[in-house]
This record gives structure tokens, sequence and C-alpha cells, in this order.
């Protein structure tokens, strides 16, 4: 049976730019799981009000419907267990927790001090009011304030990205010789990035850039066809 | 046969403040694999130049020498598969890979500018002059410039331990119902400042706290009887 998916979309709806939805999109198809997507906006809260909360990723698949990337993941691994592994084991899945805790707070934190003023462009013209306006109150300033000075802030973020940065040094995937679900839930901010910003985030020398690229190759180019810079 | 291991003492031989060595402390105690460790100084280069650097820890067993406690995590899962494992599979040992680069530099980095220069008071005598020259010179300043205003510093450091906090606050270990490798990774530099420094890194409150005293209370309070604070 097709999952079917609800994706955060853009004014085009073919730009899908969340970086959970992302750690999603590859998570399914590491799975080889089919998946129907939905593209979706902020005003479009009502469409996932059965999941009991108003973020994407939601998946339904049958009559289970199931909100956060995280528990998306684990469902797929525990429901799917013929298919291939997104964890490699219960000591992987645990790992993997603090990864997805790295990635939702240093990782992301840090890209949308780069990239959320760039998001509003490509903001279905409907969510463009409600984003600027719930970021502004999260961020205690406006997107244009959070986002001022990149260039003089981005060698600090480079720096917290060491412990990738290490890590791929010494093995081509976070999964090790070949791509685990750790390296969907990284490769997630780092496609929201280059989906709505032209901002360069990654130097093209950096171990980082050539191990994205990995990713951008998955699944016969899924997330390198999507729109982005 | 017994393995032998070089371990970082102070000026009270028994006091063993080293966090890789303590990784492999509580590895070896893992493996269930029986210890001979020898106090090690500063000064005490040249007892283990033939590992061919000048680190510990540094273990021997039988006729193999190896250095890096990463590296030595490697060879006791690899020499003693029977043993409980370190990692839990590959996809484990892959992950741990990138909770040792962010201990490495996020968690013992940060350590450090609070407890580097607690380090000096509990030396052997020989290795006083020594250890704060080469650390005026990593750090570009003394020892007392490097620790200075920790109460003001100390709430940028607990956010940094963010993703260890969300971990195990939804499992009780890095390793998940049980503690695996990625655990000692950090224990170790925790055990590193609690044995030669009173400032309270954690607070009694913080999950990570009651995480600590689980893995003090392991291999029959292995950590918890080494002499601390």
């Amino acid at each position: 049976m097709t999952i079917r998916m609800y994706d955060l979309a853009g004014a085009d709806p073919n730009r899908r730019f969340s970086p959970y939805c992302w750690r999603i999109r590859m998570a399914l198809a590491h799975k080889r799981l089919v998946v129907e997507t939905i593209p979706w906006r902020y005003c479009d809260k009502p469409a996932i009000a059965h999941s009991g909360q108003d973020r994407v990723p939601v998946i339904e698949d049958g009559d289970r419907v199931i909100a956060d990337s995280w528990a998306i993941a684990n469902y797929l691994e525990d429901a799917y267990p013929d298919r291939p592994s997104l964890f490699g084991g219960a000591a992987g899945r645990a790992a993997a927790r603090f990864i997805n805790s790295w990635a939702d707070t240093v990782q992301n934190g840090g890209i949308s001090t780069f990239v959320a003023l760039d998001i509003v462009g490509h903001l279905d013209p409907r969510d463009q009011d409600y984003f600027r306006q719930s970021r502004a109150q999260r961020f205690g300033m406006t997107l244009e304030q959070f986002c001022a000075n990149r260039e003089a802030r981005i060698g600090a973020f480079h720096r917290t990205l060491e412990p990738l940065r290490v890590t791929l040094k010494s093995q081509p995937f976070l999964g090790g010789d070949a791509p685990l679900y750790p390296d969907y839930i990284v490769f997630g901010g780092f496609q929201w990035a280059r989906t709505i910003s032209d901002f360069v985030l990654i130097e093209k020398d950096d171990p980082i850039a050539a191990w994205r690229d990995r990713m951008l190759d998955l699944f016969d180019g899924l997330a390198r066809k999507n729109p982005a810079y």
C-alpha cells in the first residue's frame, strides 16, 4: 500500500524544503517504500489535524497516522523489519538518538541563522505573514536581524560542525560504509538550506561537502532533483 | 593474559584523571578483561616510546601495543568478539565515531576551560612545569586566564550539552537500555572533571547527573572508587 506523506512546500509545489521532511523522504527511499507526497503549507494545518499536532512530516500508512520525524523513522523501522534497516540494530538506533538531538539543536539551529530570511521569498503568499510573525516571536527579533552578518558568523558555524567533519574524514557515511538514518538526519539540514538559499554554508574542500554530494546521488538523485540552488 | 595499561596519574598514584584513559578503563571492565594499570606521569614519556607516540592510554596485550582510545576500543572489540560488545554492531560503531568526535571537541574542550587549572594542584611535582608550559602554548594564555570567569560561562557550557541531555531524557544510556562504548566516551569527560576539580559542572536536577550516577555505579563502582570530589 502506498504511504502518504504531508511535505512542506513553497509557492512552487515542487520546492520541498523542510529538513525534517527530508529525513523521512530519504528514509522511505532507503526502505524502498512507495510514497505519495502531498504538498503542504503552514496555512494547511487543518489538513493534518488528525495527527493530533500541527507540524510536518506526517505520514499515513493505511489507518496509521504518525507525526514527528524521529517517531516516523522508528515506526518505519519496526513496521517494515524485512526492508533495509535504517538503524542497523538497537545500538545504532540508540546512538542515532544523540545524532538526531545534535542535528535538531546545533546543526539546524545554526543553519536557521543563515537561511531563515531566504525562506520568505519561496513561501506561498498565504504563508508569508504567518512565517514572519511566528519566527519573530520565536527568535525575539525580525528575520532580517536574525540573519544579519552572515559572513562574519560562518566561521563559528563551521567549527560547530567539527564532530561531523572528523567522522566523515574516517568513514564515508555516518552509517559507516553505507548510509543509514543518521546520514538522513544530518543531510536533511543541508538539503533544507540548499533548497531555499544561495548562501554557501559549506566550503567545497570541506569533507562535509563531498559527503553531501554522495547523499545527493542516492536513490537516483532523489534529493538532487528537488528545486535548489 | 592480563592486559597492561599506562594510565595518567597525579601525585597520588591512585588519582587517575585522564578522560581518555577512563574510556578504556570502563571499556575493559565492560569486556570483563583483567587489566593491570601502570600509573604514568607526563615525565614518563620514555616508558611509552614503544607505542610510537607520547600520550596515554597505551595498552599492552601480549606482544601487541596500541595507543589512542578510539583505536584501543576498536582493537578490544575485534580481538575479543566473544566478550560483551562495546558497539553493538557495525552501525553502532559508526555512530560511536560521531559521539567520540563530539566528546573530544565540544565536551572535553568545554570542560577543560573549567578544570584545567585545578589539575595543577594534583600533579606530581615533576609534571607541574611541563603541564603549565605546554598548556600555555596550546591555549595561548596562562591557565589562570584560560579558566577565568567560570560561573559566567557555565550556562553556555550547559547549552552545548543539550544533545546529550535530550538523548538521556528518552533512554537511560547512550547505548540504549544498557551502557555501550558511547557512554564510556562521554563519561570519561565528567570523570576527569570530578577527579581533579570541585567545580560543579552539572546541576543535580540535570538528567545528565542522574546518568552520571548510573555510570559511577557500574562494575561495582569502579569509577566511584577513584579519588574524586
